[in-house]
């Protein structure tokens, strides 16, 4: 069985045919989508680009898997919202069925590589597994028992916007204290901004000319040089992090959580942290075993796989 | 169809036989548990009465549903620990299964409650429902499409141990900060003792004649009256009911909250303040509607309703 999958971001769209076993089989197409660039034009290219790539693999392709950032009503086929494309109420699903004779299937990005990673890689094994991708914000994905959970109408899972602190920073999303103000990359930069900025001592400072050249790595690195204001960073950070994680290891009590995102590069040295947290903190425990925490496998087309496994039954 | 459902509590345990319209329908029995009794003793105490249940009923009965609190392992059948009855690893459907040869089933008693409302009171037209049991602590249930959500093994669904202030007052479950400690009955009495005190004009004194009185309708009833405490009161402990609910809102999008226990008695007036909150700050709304908040319907018998309804499919 081949699908292909498509992968919408920001400001690219790739796609490719992946085959049962989440392999991507096909070359992977990368549509550049200039900024502003009328949706109808953006459309028609996809539907272009894609007629070509199932006819250039030759064997038949059983249906199409679509991932999109943002609202998305996955039951309907549209998409609601995408703040990065200025898509609004797109009925994605019946635009694809005036060129496709095949199933179509759209979810948010997040819940697309979620299921990837459930089905192929990192939550191969779970029964429940929680993906939380670790960005700008905080999303990502519930699967249970190989189908994902997204809510009512698919419009939940919204995973960052958990209250970690009631009446706390202001996010987005009108809400204020959201996880994905505190667990995010972003807070992970604000915080070693903030942080360093006390600390002139700390060995960051040497790293960089200037404080706006931080990213999510400078207090690991730190960290790991024996630097005390990064083992503190990292130690606040870690803790954000796991109370929000904690909070659907009570509700769901999944057996994997997965990490993606450019902070889930630290691996080991980040997940030992988190599950030591969460075995000191998990509801029931050790009455109960706490959740195992891994990193994503899939790399770099994981929404492309992710999104063709949404057919891949 | 005829299923024995029974209710377990911390003092004494009711059950009686419910039909596949969620209706009582023989003598509902009631078993006193002393104090420290021991647990084999309750056991043929319960065993016996439930087999006398049966027989007096003279109809055909299908299976045996039991809500049980505490720690509850849904899917092997036994009783992981329960604080109120002092009970541990307690295989109780192998024991039941010695002296019926039917189906039996066990959850949580808020799990129970909430399938019960799910099925046959506040739920009924609910795709996703979240029911918020508000007492000494906040339990509830979750069910999605008619079954209940209990997380991996039935030991999730903890909605109570979610955080709402990272940090905040120490729960019992470990944690700091959670939802428990600012939206349950206790929390809303050491909220209005706490505000009293800082104000003596606060009509609330005049009905008390000592600040250990202080109950969960306090506070409520000023307000009602009028009394500016009573309403900063009632307006800081809806604003935290409803951040917590707000966390379930983003996850599971329900079409319906249903709030039971006591402080559910308010009634309208405590809903739509509920309702208004969840407008302004749910996730995407108006673009996706917000969830609707109801209080329970099925009464002093819930818990024998909602036990039975395990095995009414």
């Amino acid at each position: 069985m081949n699908i292909l999958g498509i992968d919408i971001g920001g400001t690219s769209i790739k796609g490719a045919v992946v085959n049962e076993k989440g392999e991507v089989c096909s070359d992977v197409f990368s549509l550049p989508v200039p900024k502003g660039e009328d949706q109808n034009i953006t459309m028609k290219n996809l539907i272009n680009i894609s007629i070509n790539t199932i006819e250039n693999f030759g064997q038949e392709v059983s249906g199409i898997g679509i991932g999109i950032p943002g609202a998305i009503d996955s039951t309907k086929g549209i998409v609601t919202f995408s703040n990065n494309l200025k898509w609004k109420n797109l009925k994605i699903v019946e635009i694809f069925k005036k060129s496709f004779n095949l199933p179509i299937k759209i979810t948010n990005d997040a819940n697309a590589a979620s299921l990837g990673e459930a089905r192929f890689g990192a939550g191969k094994d779970a029964e429940i597994m929680i993906m939380f991708t670790l960005g700008t914000g905080v999303g990502g994905g519930i699967v249970i028992n190989g189908k994902l959970f997204e809510g009512k109408d698919g419009r939940g899972a919204e995973l960052g916007h958990t209250t970690l602190i009631m009446d706390g920073l202001q996010c987005s999303c009108g809400r204020k204290g959201c996880m994905e103000m505190y667990a995010s990359a972003t807070a992970l930069i604000r915080m070693t901004k903030e942080e360093i900025i006390k600390d002139k001592d700390s060995i960051i400072w040497n790293e960089i000319k200037d404080i706006n050249e931080i990213n999510g790595r400078h207090a690991f690195d730190a960290m790991k040089k024996g630097d005390k204001t990064g083992e503190r960073i990292v130690k606040m950070y870690v803790k954000n992090l796991s109370e929000g994680i904690l909070n659907y290891c009570n509700i769901f009590r999944p057996d994997v959580i997965v990490l993606s995102g450019g902070i889930a590069k630290e691996g080991k040295f980040l997940t030992d942290m988190i599950e030591d947290y969460l075995e000191e903190h998990e509801y029931g425990y050790p009455t109960s075993p706490a959740s195992k925490v891994r990193t994503a496998k899939l790399g770099y087309n994981s929404g492309i796989i992710g999104a063709a496994s949404l057919l891949l039954d």
